[in-house]
């Protein structure tokens, strides 16, 4: 398991939203910013083409020291050596990750309710993203809305840090935080954001108010 | 690398084609009537349900002593430690595969073209698939029909053995098997014939003439 990770600014790539821009560019863009960690998330290209954007992905995190995780698919996290895998409740069982893994990556977890904290809590999970928190434009689904009681009381089982996901923005922000949250999920306004550095700014000023 | 395969009678899967009869009982049938390798190949599903699926089609070949192969997801075939894994133009390179997997496990290649077979010659891999030779209704693309010149000269410059894959029917396999293939991928005959072991077993008496 991996120690000491900031996941406070924990930005999930969306190659659909980036118009014009490449992928690449606007992750540049919020690692200057200030995000504390990367999650490449493709879900409708060629393995071959993922494997490639996730190399130089790779590269780029590794510059600012921030750990790059890949979405579901096990095999290019590990072609490409990256420092975790992000799965969710539909993707490989964590306990066959964390074997073909190795001990030391990063494993994260999708939950999506306080039975899910309570069913993965026993098992090597690094953390966990609690989504949605509230309505968002990026995952079209029909899942329960969190809400902040939701939230709050994932928290409270949770035995790993948890990481609001789900309609975070600058205005409710440090209220997910203020909850106990290790961090939050961006998406959207980074991803589809005119100026993707200067809104990750705006969120790290937010989630570490005092510059820690 | 792998040795002494019998590629003779190599089925893919095709979940979408099994109509109300479950893809287990397909592959049973096909096993009984004398298969002799199996590809398991999911695309449109969630990654735990292959994974399930695949870990009760390895114990049902691992019973006849046929070799599974997993199409694409080498993190699904490594997690239900599969025989070998089945890979294609847009996978992964060869390369991270082989080093992921290990030296041991078969490897697959999907060849389209001359030149994509002397491309990989040297690479790791212990067998082709060369396709389409024939028309075939199971994928449709917009890809060049081989057909049996083209075959014919894959297989020439070719330094594994090489299946032939797309159209092969009871009429054409033994001239198909006449220009040197080592086998023949059969899909939608099988997947959505009335009778998978009678289909197989005549596929068998074709393939293997002598009873070799």
């Amino acid at each position: 398991m991996a120690n000491k990770l900031d996941f406070s600014l924990y930005v999930v790539t969306d190659s659909r939203l980036v118009g014009e821009k490449s992928l690449e560019s606007v992750i540049q863009l919020a690692l200057k910013g200030g995000a504390t960690m990367i999650q490449y998330r493709e879900k409708n290209k060629e393995a071959n083409e993922i494997y490639a954007k996730a190399l130089v992905l790779k590269n780029m995190c590794n510059k600012f020291g921030v750990p790059l995780i890949i979405n579901d698919r096990l095999d290019i996290a590990m072609a490409i050596d990256a420092d975790g895998i992000h799965i969710g409740q539909k993707d490989l069982p964590i306990a066959e990750v964390r074997k073909l893994f190795g001990p030391h990556k990063i494993i994260g977890f999708t939950v999506e309710n306080e039975a899910q904290v309570v069913l993965s809590n026993g098992q090597e999970v690094d953390y966990y993203i609690a989504a949605p928190v509230f309505r968002t434009n990026t995952k079209l689904d029909d899942r329960g809305l969190l809400g902040i009681e939701g939230l709050k009381s994932m928290i409270k089982v949770s035995k790993k840090p948890v990481i609001a996901a789900g309609g975070i923005s600058l205005k409710n922000a440090a209220d997910v935080m203020d909850l106990g949250s290790a961090g939050i999920v961006v998406v959207n306004q980074i991803m589809s954001g005119e100026d993707p550095k200067l809104i990750s700014e705006k969120f790290i000023k937010i989630l570490k108010p005092k510059g820690i």
